[in-house]
Formats: C-alpha cells, sequence, structure tokens
C-alpha cells in the first residue's frame, strides 16, 4: 500500500508568509516563450525575478541571488554554456538550484544536456509526467511539451529519479506529486484549463525556484509552491471566461493570496 | 470582372470542428515580441504550439510537428540556419510549413532570405499588402511592421507571388484575400483595433500554419483561419474597453469559437 | 533650496497630441521579458514599434526610424555588438536615441557596455534610482532589478550624469525626476503596483524615446512620457483587483489617453 502526505493551509501558510516576507530573487534563466509570465507570477507573490543570460553576467549573478531556475524550452549551444556557467556558480555559492526539463526525450539535444545537468546537484526537478519518465530513463518522452501520462503513471519514475540525483522531484497532472525518493505530498486541485495557457508549468517551476531559497523543510516548499499554483488555477477557472481572461484571473488570484 | 469565393459557417464549421479534433503540432519559429500571445492564440484554439530554435533541434522536430511556422520578425544569422534546416527537414518528412515574411522589403537581410525561402515550396505564405508587394517585388515594403498599402493593391501581386511559389498566398487588412492564383477568397470583417496590439498577424499565421495540418481543400482551410481571427476580432472590439482587454477579450472569443 | 517645474494637463495635452499625430516608429532594442508589452504600450500611444536585433539590420533601421530605444536587461555579447551599430547609424542619421540601463551596477559586463554608451551622445537616459547612480558611479546599483535607494537620493547623481554626458536623465520612483542639470521637473502620482508587474519601467523608457522624436522641448516630452505612465498606473490600480488585472487596465487606460 503506498501512502502520500497531505498539505493543508496549516502547512502552507507560514510557508507563505516566509515567501512574503523573504522575497527570494530568483535567477530565471528560462525559455523565450514564458518569460513575461514567470516574472508576473513570481511578482504577484511578492518575489524578484531576474533574467541575466549572457555567461560572464549568469556567472556573476548565480552568486548573487536567492537560487536559480534552469528551464530548457528554447535551449541553444550559447544558452547552454551560460547555463553551466550558473549552474557551478549557484553551486560554490551554495544558493540552490531547479531544473525544468521542458521536452526532454523527444528532443536529444536537450535531453543529452538534461542528462549532464543531473549530475550537479539540482535543489529540485519540477516537469510533466513524460518528462520526468523521460528524464529517469523510462520512456522517451511526450508530445511536443505536452505529457502524454498520468502523474500516477509517473511516480515510480520521479522517486527513483529523486534517489538517483538526490534531489526533489515534483511532477504536474491531475495530482501532482512531489518526493523525495522516502516521502511524498500529493496535490489535488488545480484545472485542465491551465494546460490551455502557456507557461502554467513553467512559472511553477521558478516558484519552486523562490520556495527552495527558504529555510525549513524543502520537500513541503516544493508542494506548496504546487499548491499554490494549483489554488490560483481554480480560483481563475470559476472566475474567467475563456483562456484570455484565465491569465489574469490566475495572476490576481496568486496576488491575493497576500498573507 | 473580379469575382471571389465566399466562406460561411457552412463552410468553416466543420473545419474548425477538424483543427479541435486533430489538435496539430505547430512547430513556431516566431520572433521575439509575439511567442507568448502566439502560443496562447494556438491553445485557444486547442492546437498545441511548441517553440523550438536550436539548428540541431529544430531540424528533428519539424520532422515531428504536424507543420512548421517560419516568422522572420527578429531574424539573426542563427535563426535563419536553424530556419534553413527546418524547413528542409519539413520538405523531407513532407510536412507543410508557412512563412511569415515580416517587414520584408525594408529591411536587406531578411529580404535575402526571404527570397530565397520562396524556392523551397512553402504550403501558404501570410503578410500584410506591403509585404507581400514587396516579396512579390512590386514595392520596397511598408514602415516598419505597418502596412502602406491596401490589400486590393496588393491582390496582383498575390496572385503573380502564388503562381510564382506555387504556394497559396494570404494577405491581412481591412478586407483578407487568400489566393492560389486562379481561385481567390475574400474575408471581411474584424476591426481596425486588431493593428493596435501587437501580434494579431503573426498569430494569424501560426493558425495558417495550424490549418494547413488538415486534409482537404487547404484554401478554405487558411481562409478558414482568417475568418476565425476576424471573427474574434470582432467580438473583442465588441466587448473591450480598450487594447489591453481587447487581448484577453480576444483569447476568449477564440477559446469559445469551441465546437 | 531647491526648486522644481511641475507638469500638468495643459502642458501635457498638446505634446499627446503631437505624439499621436506623428506616430512615431520607435526601435526597440529592449530584453527578452518585456518586448510584448513594450510593444502594446507603444501601440495604445498610437506609435508603432519594431524590434529589429540582427546587426545588418539593426545599423539599417536605426537610420529608417524615428527613434531607437537600447534596454540592456538581457544584454548578450551578439546583441551588444548590433546595440552599438545601431547606435552609431541612428547618431549619423541624427535620430535621437534612449538608454535603459538595466540592474547597472549590480553586473560587470552590462555596466562596462553602458558606460561605453554614455560616450555616445544619448538623448535620454531612464532608470530607476539605483540604476542611475551606479551609471554616475555613486553605488554600486540595486537589487537585481529593484531600486534601493529613493529618487531623491539619486538626484544629484541624475544632475551630474546630465551634465556629464550632455544629455536627459529620467529617475522613475515614487516621484519622478527628469533633469538636463539645469532644469528638473518632478512628476508625482503613480502607484507602488506598477512595480508588481514587469516591464512598466523598460516600457516607459520606449515612450520616452517616442517623445524624443517630436520636435519642442525635449524634456517636457521626456517628463510627459512619465506623467502618462503614472496617470495610467493610478487609474489602473483604481480599476484593478490585483496584478493580472492592472496589465490590462493599464494598456486600457493609456488607450483612453485619446486625445
Amino acid at each position: 500500500m503506498i501512502e502520500f502526505e497531505h498539505i493543508n493551509d496549516a502547512v502552507i501558510s507560514p510557508i507563505l508568509q516566509q515567501l512574503y516576507s523573504k522575497s527570494p530573487l530568483v535567477h530565471c534563466m528560462t525559455n523565450d516563450v514564458v518569460q513575461t509570465f514567470t516574472a508576473n507570477v513570481l511578482l504577484a507573490l511578492n518575489c524578484s525575478p531576474a533574467m541575466v543570460i549572457e555567461p560572464e553576467e549568469a556567472e556573476q549573478f548565480a552568486a548573487i541571488a536567492n537560487s536559480l531556475l534552469i528551464n530548457v524550452g528554447t535551449l541553444t549551444t550559447d544558452r547552454q554554456q551560460a547555463m553551466k556557467r550558473a549552474v557551478h556558480s549557484a553551486n560554490t555559492a551554495e544558493k540552490p538550484w531547479v531544473l525544468d526539463p521542458v521536452a526532454v526525450g523527444a528532443l536529444t539535444f536537450r535531453t543529452r544536456f538534461c542528462h549532464e545537468l543531473l549530475g550537479l546537484k539540482p535543489a529540485a526537478i519540477r516537469g510533466n509526467a513524460s518528462e520526468i519518465m523521460a528524464l529517469a530513463g523510462n520512456s522517451l518522452g511526450g508530445r511536443g511539451v505536452d505529457s502524454l501520462n498520468s502523474t500516477n503513471d509517473a511516480l515510480p519514475a520521479a522517486k527513483s529519479l529523486a534517489k538517483q540525483a538526490n534531489t526533489i522531484v515534483a511532477i504536474s497532472g491531475e495530482i501532482d506529486y512531489v518526493t523525495d525518493g522516502k516521502r511524498t505530498i500529493a496535490i489535488a486541485g488545480g484545472d485542465i484549463l491551465m494546460t490551455r495557457v502557456v507557461g502554467t508549468g513553467c512559472a511553477l517551476s521558478a516558484v519552486v525556484a523562490a520556495s527552495c531559497a527558504l529555510s525549513g523543510d524543502r520537500l513541503q516548499h516544493v508542494a506548496t509552491a504546487c499548491a499554490l499554483m494549483k489554488q490560483a488555477g481554480e480560483t481563475a477557472t470559476q472566475r474567467c471566461r475563456g483562456t484570455g481572461s484565465f491569465i489574469h484571473e490566475f495572476l490576481d488570484a496568486l496576488y491575493q493570496l497576500n498573507p
């Protein structure tokens, strides 16, 4: 029998409070499509985003920021070099970094790079089911950026990946799972509409990076990041009339979480 | 006497249904300014966007996706190389690709590149009147990204371009024309407000790319893409209080087309 | 005793009218995060944005456009080369160009570049207090892209920078100051919420670039750009329910300024 931990407002509330008061400066090296939305999601939660991509600057800034996000969505050779320098710099400065392995498995170039990054001690990895299974070596990836698997399917892969890379793995889907290979937290909620606007997953990875800058139980922090986004997704779904109004209702809902 | 075909709901409705059920995976190589909006427009129509730009990956992905969009809005030397590899790969895999020749004519570098691409069998070309005239060699282009000509002025150029490149040409404006050089479909509607937010034209080109992945009468499919965007533009204009609310009303209107 | 000029509707109104009727074509070389918002802000004010970044094209286009914006937010080595060619071309064609020194001081690479640009006769410089102080050599910069200083603290640095580079300096904050080193205009208003969405400062710099394309008293034009954005920020704050709806209310408010 598999058992999961659950989180509730008693867990979430003080973590959200810590997020607001610390206001982590998150160095986002993310894809070209989601930069604005990612920045606005972090700002809605009173965090401070900064996108710095030139190799020399990325190395310098990763040591200054509170945490680093690596998202391979629109990876290029140049960006890859900058990302590696940033990751090494973050590790030297003991700043946590988070990997979002967008579309890993389907594309050779980024798959090679993500496997290389696995050895560089990510604090957390956040992806959809197909991505996590591909990264763990259990599948060939999804359809473009979309998952073809459920998070239940991917949970064994997530646990083995977490153990192998000594990290926390978050799988996003109808139910999110956050696991370190031993403990697993399940987070229900959200809405399918979240997959009909671009960037909710990528922005979640940025919030995961922000949460990794907090002190305390990191597994709960990452799970809280997932829970906050699911809550905002539910609220936005109730209030919107389509995917356009979903976007601003989602940001408003995050903003209104203000403790 | 020039005569045009027209399209109506009886034509549009089954094409929209096919678009929803097939949910084409569209490989978008587009400019930096419109990536988010383009992705959200495709998602609102239940299509699946993916932006992949590294040369090796772009080549690999163009063979996987259902169609490819090439938009030269923020062309660079690197991106040009990646685009060429993607186009050749799409052609080899018999996947349709669409050209959006943003600001062609006014700028030498992209004009040279667009002329080179004309020989590589685009399934469709979508631009404003000045762009289509410049691409056909009949003018020097518009003012930046804006058209200085009406689509009526550009129709002869569009027809000759369609014949010359053996493709479909769509000209956007007060009246859109979609032509293969012999048949021409005219699409009225839309609103001038569509030119006061960035990316409606570029996003239309992505929907044209999605429509080219469907089976049937491609001329009608491309005209349907134009008609859907004009319909959403009209609805959004009625509902909005300015260009900010236009953006989400436009996405909502597209989403509400759900058959 | 320090005295400031103030601006009011009698000053702003004819400048806004000129902006609308001239509809400046603004060549924006800006960072990856704010491109869409910047374009939509300019379009809301009936200006015409164009993002052109390839070195050869940037050089060609800077001579065509009415003004040029250089924003170093996501500077890279390639972009730096293109920016330098664009600035030289703008100077040769006697087109004004504006510098937005995002996060200068904190990062060595862009600091070196911004200091180099200071010698190339910018028509105006727009930044937050920490950026202006860092550029003037008075501080080490802010926290990422955020200011750690008030605009009052930065005013002496702004004046000395304006004199040194023979330019106009605009400092954004609770009170904006626009100075040429002798005259200083103070602009109150706006709202702290403007710092909780990404790109309001960067977009202001684009409006400053548009305003520099007008004929007349440039100090008043730049101050008007600041005032318009503060007005829209106030209106949006009153109408929004969070940072998501702030974004479209802000664009709507700018659009509704239509003279």
